[in-house]
């Protein structure tokens, strides 16, 4: 709930927060409160509850959830569709929204993701020259339509330039699908001892840029990156992969000039992880100081003595600027 | 943006806060600020734009709104069912949605609603014995899949007992049908000089039995009522009629009592035209007044001199008391 996660489904079905009617919290101040509503609609008063759903256990402490649910979709198909490169791929994503197509999922791998993933022998055995690829996946309450709309999809990529598609036609060959992109975490882990695992995202239409400029910054900074996500909503788990900690300080020169460019982009520095400690210095390259002041003080209107989660999202230092900015 | 405004196709496509990234707001120390992201997913801060939405201009001035867009569905159908009951229409409700059939519209009328229309001589002339309505509407990329679902959700409301359906095969058809609902406001206005009109929400399962019960508050203080509205997520504009001022004494009476009947249900005073001013003696009946403090507070960390909307949402001797609290 404070972290206001997302995943693979958040291109259909949005991210916690679609979900979250009302909240029990208590405040920092000691009193329990109930926020929103356990109807779908209610306007009655300030959204709190959204406010409340992201905020990293800084606002409130979080005891109860009153949750819409769905029901779970009664069919499910797979495919994957290999592209010549990233551009295509982007293409591809595109051309399955354009033909009225919302997958619930839109998996992203891109050349270095490939490479990674093929150090793990997985069941999929991806062609030579393979430049990314889509894991595409639709769901619904026919059979015949969830086909229908996967078909559709592969298509689409067809159009865009897709070199193979693979079509799961049961939960054995879904599995293998899901293996290329589930292994990714483990098999980019391996390549290196160490890595940083990012979180940015950039407008659709700006993904094949963002990935080839994660490259250039690759080799500019000499660090191996590969790019994967939830194209959908250009949701990007930009992985930064290095030896050991003397790195570090080449890591991070990437890693902000990563977050520039994502800006740069129109996009933001953090799509489902948060901000949390390690990307608070990054905060005010997306976040003017007026947003930051402005927050500090909704911050202090819930919690005035500053006990919940201190030194969490917002740097400490420019708590104080803002503060004394205040103060003048 | 103000007012987080709902309306009949909320039911499948949710309400404005759902299709809104970011605002450009002025704030009332003067500040312009950006709110939000360009992007479908982004958590790097509170966020504030949910917050600003709906908060009925107490908060901050919007100048500019980042909205989400969807394409505009291919094909719409429609159909009214007439049902014996309100119980039956509402077991209809569930029928169709538990059938997996999501329609964008349930428009929900009730006998006295019907009784109003008739005056009207709508096209469509409800059959005698007609105790509730509903207008269901499909909408998606297939026509087939359009036509597939509303059929679905016919047979749902025949097996919940209804006794006449009506499918649009054109657009005049399809206006006809709707003449129903768009009429009622005319027609509830026409029947006395004067009428309150209220936007209640239950959740779904109670709508059978607030309808009952805002028919029994009718009785009991001597008002014609009637009930219709989005039976999809519950929301009721529940309309008592009167003739001249010297009733509003009794009209009070009655929307204090509908309004303690909703929360008892599990419902919201609002559903989608907010507080205001003519609402806001009701607030503390759904808002502990820890909450409503809490609110204050909030208002006061973006409005410290109190100057935008004062007045609007929050009772002032509430406002009042709760700063009286803070202060001991």
């Amino acid at each position: 709930m404070a972290e206001n996660a997302g995943g693979p489904r958040a291109l259909k079905y949005g991210v916690t927060s679609n979900y979250v009617l009302g909240l029990d919290v208590v405040l920092a101040t000691g009193e329990r409160v109930h926020t929103g509503k356990s109807t779908t609609k209610g306007v009655a008063g300030y959204d709190l509850t959204s406010l409340l759903v992201g905020s990293e256990g800084t606002l409130a402490v979080i005891t109860g959830i009153t949750l819409k649910l769905l029901p779970t979709p009664r069919f499910v198909q797979t495919a994957l569709a290999v592209f010549p490169s990233s551009e295509a791929a982007v293409r591809g994503v595109n051309a399955i929204l354009d033909a009225g197509v919302l997958p619930r999922t839109l998996e992203f791998l891109d050349r270095s993701s490939i490479a990674a993933v093929r150090t793990m022998s997985p069941p999929y055995r991806f062609p030579e020259g393979a430049g990314a690829a889509l894991i595409v996946e639709t769901d619904g309450e026919s059979e015949a339509g969830t086909h229908e709309a996967l078909s559709r999809a592969l298509d689409a990529c067809g159009g865009a330039g897709a070199t193979d598609t693979l079509l799961a036609t049961d939960a054995k060959k879904q599995r293998e699908i899901w293996a290329s992109r589930r292994l990714l975490s483990e098999a980019t882990r391996r390549i290196k001892g160490k890595k940083v695992s990012e979180d940015i995202v950039v407008p659709r239409s700006k993904i094949a840029e963002m990935v080839a400029r994660t490259g250039a910054l690759g080799e500019q900074h000499g660090l191996m990156t590969c790019s994967f996500g939830h194209a959908g909503d250009g949701n990007l788990h930009t992985q930064v992969l290095f030896d050991d900690d003397s790195e570090l300080p080449r890591v991070e020169a990437l890693l902000a000039d990563l977050f520039r460019v994502t800006l740069e982009l129109g996009g933001t520095i953090s799509g489902e992880h948060g901000i949390g400690i390690s990307k608070q210095r990054y905060l005010p390259l997306e976040l003017s100081d007026d947003v930051i002041a402005l927050s500090l003080r909704v911050k202090a209107a819930f919690d005035p003595a500053g006990i919940l989660n201190p030194g969490k999202m917002f740097p400490d230092k420019l708590a104080l600027r803002a503060r004394k900015r205040e103060q003048t």
